[in-house]
């Protein structure tokens, strides 16, 4: 079991943040989130695209802000829970919560901020008959270790970055064989990666197969083989190890509606007191919450995070006062070890 | 008379942000400050130091944020009246308001946004007789234009920065002579200035004067003479066309307080949905303001900033509709002219 103050849910920059504030006070953090990689939105979605409104930066990449997050909550040594989505969050009779994960990682603290956002980001699934059946014995939707599929055949499908960036990474000596079957003809990826892609394939390294789609599956337990549908031609079925289908992810609020919290239009709602929502403890923070104005934007989540935590203190230290210190007065951050 | 969307009174950090997030809604700014330099606090008490907790920089100097957030705003192209004291906030029958400052300028605009911080900084006055007869005429507390002194005989006093970085640069070929009087032998500016100070002094370019204050002034309409009085040494006259009293700035709410807003604590009260004062058009943020939970933070008041200019826009545009859209997605920021 994991220990902690602050359990928070969710490590886009609104959960990264958070840990910055809460080691101000001297809080200690744990983060858990579904993805495999902290930064949630900004990690996930548009890494490489600028974005112009956070304050003091006329422009910065949005992976670029989550590695500047990371690094300024460094000295607060946070814990991760990566790649596990959380199922429960449950009372104790002491108060604390217990937060459970998918993996079965049981995480426990007197304080839970939710900064889950739109929601957990669910694989978009292709509509293959019995795909759940095969999901984790052949067919991943996510790449969380580039490792599992050394010397191994594998199909990847999509024809976007994640498609395009894996099927790259995975040709390039890791994979005995990778094919990359898309739907169209074009890709919606980044231009250096589709040029990439092309040359791959002109050398053998990499099997491009456009114009088709993965219509089944088949295997005894685990997958074996695939059912690949050509536009114009008929259908082959191929041998093959693993199923990549990389269609992106979309958020869906997920099991966050089940823990008995007040939730208006997919959102939590808080007080702008503390940001603190129906059950005491508990906290919303970020784009998962709502309340009179409130603007999905990073900033709003930094102020909140910001606010959140003073009320977090007095609940982990009810004895004792928080004195309000600015960190330039400080002298640099004290951090944990 | 200046006509804009919003006048914005203090530059400060909050101040500067608001020009940027106005500008988004398509609203143009016109900045006002007391102090001749944007920046506010950041500027005037601590340009030179590094914060900690501006989200996405793990530290960044006061006076770089401000240079970074000049450089964000640049597009919307603001205007600024600086070194003037807002004295009045007039609201006209048409329900727009004119803003009178120190220098008898006008501004008129339908929305007035008071980001005045601490409220204005007022210069450290020394107890000497007569003082504020010749301010203006031969005494001045804040160095708006080094060139007024080209080819003078100028005194400064003080043992700080301010004091230290003036006395370098007029002794540094722009007046015709340079005194530096100090109370005490040693100074608190920054050690290299006060290296640069000394070998000025042996260089015969500066005349330093310590354990020494000034303790008269005269002069017929403008200043002529001061009356220095050494520790232990008796007192003598010394002609002089400026005397520069650089004993730092501190700030007080000033005019702000007889404009008819509620205020609590030397802040004015506000509404958390849009940062709105009891005045209809007139908005409060950054460290003036006051509500439940209120931290005097800088990236608190980005937020309050974002949220104000939603209800500043449906003031200055009551029946255009207002859609919401990420800066990544608008792909760039389109400026003003
Ligand atoms: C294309 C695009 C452009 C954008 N441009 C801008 C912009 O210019 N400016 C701006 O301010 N904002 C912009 N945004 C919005 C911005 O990305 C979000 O406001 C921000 O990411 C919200 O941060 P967050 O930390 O609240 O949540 P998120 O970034 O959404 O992160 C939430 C995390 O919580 C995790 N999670 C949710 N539920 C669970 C669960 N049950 N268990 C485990 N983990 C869970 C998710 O996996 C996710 O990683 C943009 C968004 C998009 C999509
Ligand atoms: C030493 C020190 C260290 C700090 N460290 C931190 C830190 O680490 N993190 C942090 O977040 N904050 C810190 N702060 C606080 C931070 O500087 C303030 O929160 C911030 O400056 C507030 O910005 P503002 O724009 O609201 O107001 P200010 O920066 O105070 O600017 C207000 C401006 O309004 C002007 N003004 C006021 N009244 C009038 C008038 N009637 N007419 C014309 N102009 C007027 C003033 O001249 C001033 O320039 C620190 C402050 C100090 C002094």
């Amino acid at each position: 079991m994991i220990e902690t103050d602050i359990i928070i849910i969710g490590a886009g920059p609104c959960g990264l943040f958070t840990v910055f504030e809460a080691g101000l006070l001297k809080l200690k953090c744990h983060l858990i989130d579904a993805l495999p990689i902290p930064g949630g939105q900004c990690a996930e979605i548009y890494p490489k695209k600028p974005i112009y409104d956070i304050p003091g930066y006329p422009s910065v990449l949005a992976g670029e802000l989550v590695d500047n997050l990371m690094s300024q909550i460094e000295p607060f040594n946070p814990g991760f829970t990566l790649g596990e989505r959380v199922e429960r969050v449950e009372k104790q009779d002491d108060g604390s919560f217990l937060v459970t994960s998918s993996g079965g990682t049981i995480h426990k603290a007197p304080v839970v901020a939710i900064a889950g956002g739109l929601g957990c980001f669910e694989p978009r699934k292709p509509p293959v008959q019995h795909i759940t059946e095969f999901e984790g014995k052949g067919i991943d939707y996510i790449v969380k270790d580039p490792e599992k599929y050394r010397g191994k055949d594998v199909v990847i499908s999509g024809g976007g970055d994640s498609a395009l960036d894996w099927s790259i990474f995975l040709a390039s000596g890791v994979a005995k064989s990778v094919s990359l079957v898309h739907r169209r003809s074009s890709f919606k990826g980044h231009p250096d990666s589709v040029d990439k892609v092309f040359d791959l394939s002109k050398n053998g390294r990499l099997n491009l197969i456009t114009d088709a789609e993965v219509k089944s599956i088949d295997g005894n337990g685990s997958l074996s083989s695939i059912g690949i549908k050509h536009k114009t031609q008929g259908e082959v079925t191929v041998n093959t190890d693993y199923w990549l289908p990389l269609f992106g992810l979309s958020p869906s609020l997920g099991p966050i509606a089940d823990w008995g919290l007040n939730i208006s239009k997919n959102s939590i709602e808080v007080d702008t007191y503390d940001y603190s929502t129906n059950i005491p403890g508990i906290f919303a923070i970020g784009d998962i919450n709502t309340y009179p104005g409130k603007l999905k934007l990073i900033l709003c989540g930094f102020h909140e995070a910001t606010l959140m935590v003073q009320s977090a203190f007095k609940i982990v230290y009810p004895d004792k006062k928080l004195s309000f210190k600015y960190t330039t007065v400080m002298g640099g951050i004290d951090g944990f070890k």
